[in-house]
């Protein structure tokens, strides 16, 4: 397994994979990884592709209060496990290296003067609650795929806006680029992986268990004929309120696709919902 | 010659030349062929690259009240001159190809909710007098970027706040792209050729000559010494009145990089003018 930190250097590495006549796989990551970054790399695998995983914590995702700078960060780990995994290449740059501080550097001395934005998608849920967030991803993963090029990407569903709204980019920008999409995997109680799972106390990670709850309400009350989304949404906000460390941003029906908030639930409907756990913000969703 | 009008079998074409070990080299124009383009076919040529140019009257680039309509077509001669330069490619796509109506479709059908927007230079000049140009312009350049994968693409210096502003937006999104810039050609009287030239009454025509005038000035008076802004600035709008049809909209000596006013002017800066004569806007510019 390769490990490069330099835009230049995987720039080359990747053409020179498909000049070699293999397709490439990228795996899109901020490290920290975990069982669902696993089932990501093996997906990616099953393409038949080599797989490249890249590791970088984009610090124009990050909104000013939030935890740019306590994520987890575990290089030495992480490239352990691309290993196992049968990674091909890590890639691994600085912000040096992915926002060369210059001519259009702000105070931080890390920017970019260009920036991708998708308007449509990003308006509502995570969009509403982090502003920039979606423009910091959008943009970051423009640059990943122009320098990796790859064949397909996989995604994860635990952020379930966010790979609608890069599949939507791919397609508006013409990146011949397969999104790919892999079912969020879950500890045995039901709290979906997560980087973030790392900061939860123990108390607060056995409280945690309640996003999976709510989730798993709405569908069982979905599928014993109840459409009714004021009422489903109501039925999961109890369920959040039956763990204390627990404090709701927000909880959402809404049509898979466009993301609108459904008027009546259907089958295929995404359910949402972001909640604080003492300190930690957690989000999860599933289909109905 | 190649005449290709969908956008994944221009994605094909493009992907098997690659593979075939050709570099490729994109040009891209908005069709209306002149001496200008044959210039950037030739260089694009000269890198000893398969040549593809794309021929596309981008909807997203122009204002509402702008010539999108009236915009010269002539498919049948552009292509006639392609042939003439040996051309590999043609990329000629409708609306319903580039811009698909469908969720992120506004009223007039042909939207993207994808953006590509550069912030720092597209500030002043043609983007304080054009809102929107130049995110249109990055937008259909990353389209076409991520179609053709060139590895050169080839721009004019007539259009030279585009030109710095696609350097800026390849290199921020690590596009694998050299962005290569051609002089300006130049009818004998001086006039930079442009598609909107055809606008020209003969009259127009005829006093069009002095925005090449108002340039030649400030490069005689700045190799004569004179390195005030003001006084250069003030010298091309006398010139530019010698001409009862023109009406001026800008005059400025910049920085060729930041594209920011010079205070002093400089070898190397930039001397830039926009310039109505009658009823068509006319850009021009000169490295001093």
């Amino acid at each position: 397994m390769k490990l490069i930190r330099a835009v230049r250097e995987m720039q080359t590495a990747c053409a020179e994979m498909k000049r070699a006549g293999r397709r490439v796989a990228l795996v899109p990551t901020m490290g920290a990884l975990h069982e669902g970054h696993v089932a990501l790399m093996r997906r990616a695998r099953d393409h038949g592709a080599a797989v490249a995983v890249s590791i970088y914590v984009n610090p124009t995702q990050f909104g000013p209060r939030e935890d740019l700078h306590q994520y987890p960060r575990d290089l030495e780990a992480d490239c352990a496990l691309c290993g196992q995994e049968f990674v091909d290449v890590v890639f691994a740059p600085s912000d040096e290296e992915m926002y060369p501080s210059g001519t259009g550097a702000d105070e931080a001395g890390f920017q970019t003067s260009t920036w991708v934005e998708e308007l449509a998608l990003t308006k509502r849920l995570e969009g509403n609650r982090r502003p920039g967030h979606f423009r910091g991803v959008c943009t970051v993963v423009a640059k990943l795929f122009n320098i990796v090029a790859p064949n397909v990407a996989v995604f994860g569903q635990k952020d379930f806006q966010q790979l609608k709204v890069i599949q939507r980019m791919a397609g508006d920008l013409c990146y011949p680029v397969e999104v790919v999409s892999v079912s969020t995997v879950r500890e045995s109680d039901g709290l979906a992986c997560s980087s973030r799972n790392r900061y939860l106390s123990p108390e607060a990670r056995a409280q945690a268990t309640v996003l999976w709850k709510a989730l798993s309400t709405a569908q069982d009350l979905f599928n014993g004929g109840e459409h009714n989304t004021h009422r489903l949404e109501t039925a999961m906000i109890r369920t959040l309120q039956l763990a204390p460390m627990s404090r709701l941003d927000y909880v959402e029906i809404a049509n898979v696709e466009t993301l609108e908030p459904a008027v009546e639930a259907r089958r295929g409907d995404v359910a949402l919902l972001a909640v604080h756990i003492g300190k930690t913000r957690l989000i999860d969703n599933l289909i109905l």
